[in-house]
């Protein structure tokens, strides 16, 4: 699978690591980074802040497919980690960049990786300051350690929903999982209905993580507790319930779709589960309490976001094995294994 | 290669992401890694200093052998980061790990790998705050991200020796470079003469980085310039000149080399071009002025680290191509790709 990194010009020339480095990722450096000539890399924090640190790694073939645009690889290898620190109300800081290429990774899409890196460091304010490169004789693998900042003692965490608190998701939900299966079968028969730019937007959606920083003092104000939805909605519900001792109840029928989503649901009504348990939305779930939600929407509409209370958190006892309860015209649904598990 | 970490027990069961942390790699987590229910750590930097980041990631194959002892990959995989930051001057403030793990890892590596990870970090005083854990279809990889700690604007640079300074190493240069080749070939002729423990020390070397967090306090008050020696003191050696615009003449009469290095070259002086140009040592080359070696030596001594002046540092002009220069007795030499070099 890896034939589009170990391009037709592999052979074109065979660059050191510190060419590499000077070429490619020099360019992409901010304040701290010294210009990559450190071994190290320095931050700074601002007075009466604190650092939200995260890492994600993506490999070739599990997380994107090898063909997969260079630069599209390089926009979402940064973009989940932002995802990441939106979601706990941090201000992107820099990050470190550690790639495991293959020794036949084409100089060609290196540079196309890079520009995609470049433009997401640039959108998300987010410059690199520093990283490692090694071979590797197995697929590419990046690994993103992301540095944002948040006034002291205002990140927002994970692990801290509670019971009677409104259940919130941004943007919506199921785009990335269906732009998925477009691309795994670009004819199957729910997708006859879909027009161009149906299909373009859901593959965006697939390709392309849009974090949502624009929420983020909004988050900081009004959330209870907040994370990305980057392994499906259900999954990451799940993972918020169980790290909070809480259990949840959603309305399917309030959940936020795409007109793209519809049109799939209308022709082939089961790929709801798939839109409720599929990865990649980079949306954000939040607990917010019901005294704080008119003015965390309002927050949110000015910042350009969409977001839409779909549920309640409840007491643990009141929800058997910690899942979420999905309701749905007088049905009840439970995803079991509801999120895309590495394990 | 990899079948020391597929090993027989892989099918006895397999563990969710959930459960892989929980079980694993929970009992590390420090101050700021809430447990690991969130999916972000927290830093809060001490009042008057600045954080130092690093990262160095490992693939199977590469960097290790599949087969060397679990706990041993854990303790290296976290001790070149701490190198990396004893070398800047930093004292260690805790890590992430984002580790790529082939789908039938098994359960009992797993164990032994957090166990000598878990020795590491609180050997170094450096606690697991954070990380992710993902498959990969390749070798295993694991990523360190190292955090650490310098009073404001001491962090000490690889780019800043001047013409006139001192070189100067800890310890002793090419031990783990020859217990490679012993891993390699045990039986090979140069090996007849070394005793037991001689053997027992090389192979400790190679596989057990002893990062020289003792020389922090040396080398924030003393040193210009330092990095750690990874690559081979050579190759390291030119990557500080190249990166600080400067050449270095080093006297090989003066390098430290350790009892069983000695014999060794005794049996084949071609060894000695080995132990300057392999990687692995994991101790710290700094250039240092005139006026402040003796106080250096002093401290290192104190310290309970070996520290030798083993040349100077001059104009980059006086050595062509930016090569540091070797001299020995009466003849002069120059690794033209004297670190190892992962392109």
């Amino acid at each position: 699978m890896a034939d589009a990194v170990r391009g037709d010009e592999a052979a074109e020339e065979r660059l050191s690591e510190d060419d590499l480095i000077a070429r490619y990722f020099r360019p992409l450096a901010g304040e701290g980074a010294f210009g990559l000539r450190d071994d190290a890399a320095r931050i700074t924090p601002a007075e009466g802040t604190e650092l939200v640190v995260t890492v994600d790694t993506l490999v070739a073939g599990v997380h994107f497919f090898p063909d997969d645009p260079a630069g599209a690889i390089g926009r979402k290898a940064l973009g989940v980690n932002i995802s990441d620190l939106a979601a706990k109300g941090a201000t992107p800081r820099g990050f470190l960049l550690s790639a495991a290429l293959p020794e036949d990774c084409s100089p060609r899409w290196l540079g196309h990786f890079a520009d995609g890196l470049r433009d997401a460091a640039e959108a998300f304010g987010c410059p690199l300051l520093g990283g490692d490169t090694v071979k590797t004789p197995g697929p590419l693998t990046l690994s993103v350690t992301a540095f944002g900042e948040t006034p002291t003692g205002t990140m927002v965490h994970r692990f801290t929903a509670k019971p009677g608190e409104r259940i919130v998701v941004t943007g919506t939900i199921g785009d990335a999982a269906l732009g998925l299966l477009l691309r795994l079968a670009p004819g199957a028969a729910w997708t006859n209905g879909l027009g161009v730019e149906a299909r373009v937007f859901l593959t965006d959606r697939y390709l392309h993580p849009h974090p949502r920083l624009a929420l983020v003092p909004a988050l900081r104000r009004h959330a209870s507790a907040a994370m990305d939805v980057s392994d499906g909605l259900a999954g990451d519900l799940a993972k918020m319930c169980r790290t909070s001792g809480v259990g949840a109840e959603v309305d399917l029928g309030l959940l936020p779709l795409s007109d793209a989503v519809r049109a799939a649901i209308a022709a082939d009504p089961a790929l709801l589960d798939r839109a409720v348990t599929g990865g990649d939305d980079y949306e954000i779930l939040a607990a917010v309490p019901d005294a704080a939600l008119a003015a965390f929407l309002d927050a949110a509409e000015r910042a350009g976001v969409r977001a839409t209370a779909i549920g309640r958190f409840v007491p643990q006892h009141e929800t058997p094995d910690a899942l979420p309860v999905f309701r749905d015209d007088g049905t009840e649904k439970r995803y079991s294994s509801g999120s895309y598990s590495h394990f």
